[in-house]
């Protein structure tokens, strides 16, 4: 048997047939247009599952199950995209749309849970039952992993972690409020502080690097500097690495997963990002070493993760 | 059947039986003496448990199930206490040492997982499935009920939700970082900025209210200064329920429970807290009105909780 995944980007539609080894064996994608009408956005998702299934002579009897990855504010009890920011999509019945093109059942969840739940399944995390997921881009994403089943919140608008408070009254938010985790361990929140800093510190490598333009300033950048002495550049990945220590720690805490991975381009930086990070929970979570310290690691799938994980929402959802 | 419920507490250990509708039909307390060794403590445990059978007429073949609330960090699939600070108790073997006195299964939970299962069971989330509850003391605990059950971490040391940052390097929190939402929204912070505001506004009434004696100082008095329209005790008023929306919106964010409970003296306040708290997480939340707001209310079982939360572990626990 067969599971497809659907990972719905703003960019792309991105759609995988996943066998029981958790490969996926047939994998494609179409541009998304998202100012198109949410109809025919669905209509090219169920044609990009058809022509995976045709290519690979797989017939639609042995389609396990269906799952979408979307952004924004799920439903997942009725598969309803209640609210999307990127997709201008408000209470968009997603599952029913696509109901009309396939007899097994499907499912949707947010694009961060299906992230944790390819890990969980197939990555970084396949040996644990309990994981969470920070997906480090331009906002934060959340996936929260419970005995190997997404948890999204008892109602629809849970698991987003990125919207929690790091310092209450801080930076300004996407969401609204002030101060949230996203707003200090996003890829754009360590751009921001970088180019602050470079602005600060004329003499830093930082300028050098963006060629005087500070447009050009990356997540990588501060990185490199750093790695060159520049002292600059250090403040800033120091800070960033406790930004992320104490959000880390927040969430061990409240979970006690058996590890925790983060993805985005930031993950690049491999260990020099996760040691000083095990480190820095070691010391802080509550209890010390008289409670459990998880690992801390990368994600491992890169975008394989979102098919992967919405492919498994079926068997993965019920507690 | 009956099942027995035990809180284990600082001062005294009480100990009810409950029956199948969830009522306290027997219930006494003995001091805890915590300086003596652990072995005695439990002993008292079994005796209170026995006394109140044998006072009720129970045998103890209808006891179905023991269970013990109790403060410190909890390996509850092991039954054993951790680490409790202030029982200077370490990796004490809870459960099997009250074994040796009783057949029926036993298990052990955090004292502030109890009291939010004890809500959910007979209180004031007994319609609900899904609740966080957060006990406003000296210090800040958690209780998270997910489908009707505790939820406590996949490892030791989960739900500590007081532990979570707020203000991320603001004020010293107990467990040794800073800014944690226990070091803003306990009564013991509250308190503290009273104390603050009395001293920087010696014309406030919350110096008179406090006899000029700030170690009269409680987390009453800053409701009533503010109530009579004392300036400064508005601002400390404020500001708490400024910390303690942020605080709920954080796991809401999360969780989206039906319900999020609050217990401890400040809940004497009633409406006066709850009513601005509902607004202020409406206005919060993520995915704003898209998403689901839960209720905001005040615990009304008070200690009662703690017992019917631990009699009903056994059956709570497994997911």
């Amino acid at each position: 048997m067969y599971r497809a995944g659907i990972d719905l980007g703003g960019t792309n539609i991105k759609a995988g047939i996943v066998d029981e080894q958790q490969h996926i064996i047939a994998e494609a994608s179409v541009p998304t247009n998202v100012e198109r009408p949410y109809q025919d956005i669905i209509r090219d998702m169920a044609e990009l599952v058809k022509t995976l299934l045709k290519q690979k002579g797989i017939g639609e009897t042995q389609l396990k199950s269906i799952g979408i990855g979307s952004p924004g504010t799920i439903d997942a009890v009725h598969g309803v995209v209640l609210y999307s920011n990127n997709f201008g999509w408000e209470n968009v019945p997603l599952t029913e749309q696509l109901r009309q093109y396939f007899s097994c059942p499907i499912a949707v969840s947010n694009d961060a849970n299906c992230a944790a739940l390819g890990e969980v399944k197939a990555g970084a995390a396949r040996h644990a039952k309990n994981a969470i997921l920070l997906t480090l881009g331009t906002g934060v994403g959340g996936g929260i992993i419970l005995d190997g089943k997404v948890f999204e919140g008892a109602h629809a608008g849970g698991a987003e972690l990125g919207h929690t408070s790091l310092i209450c009254g801080g930076e300004p938010c996407t969401c609204g409020r002030k101060g949230c985790v996203e707003a200090y361990v996003s890829a754009t929140a360590l751009i921001r502080d970088a180019k602050r800093a470079a602005q600060q510190y004329p003499e830093s490598s930082l300028n050098a690097m963006c060629e005087g333009d500070l447009s050009h300033m990356n997540g990588k950048i501060p990185f490199d500097a750093a790695q060159d002495g520049d002292t600059a550049a250090e403040k800033v990945v120091n800070d960033y690495i406790c930004y992320l220590g104490e959000t880390i720690t927040n969430f061990v805490n409240i979970f006690r997963p058996d590890i925790v991975l983060l993805s985005g381009g930031i993950c690049n930086q491999g260990k020099k990002l996760t040691e000083p990070l095990e480190t820095y929970i070691q010391d802080k979570c509550f209890g010390g070493s008289k409670a459990f310290i998880p690992k801390v690691a990368c994600a491992v799938l890169g975008n394989k993760a979102g098919i992967i994980g919405a492919a498994n929402l079926i068997s993965g959802k019920e507690r």
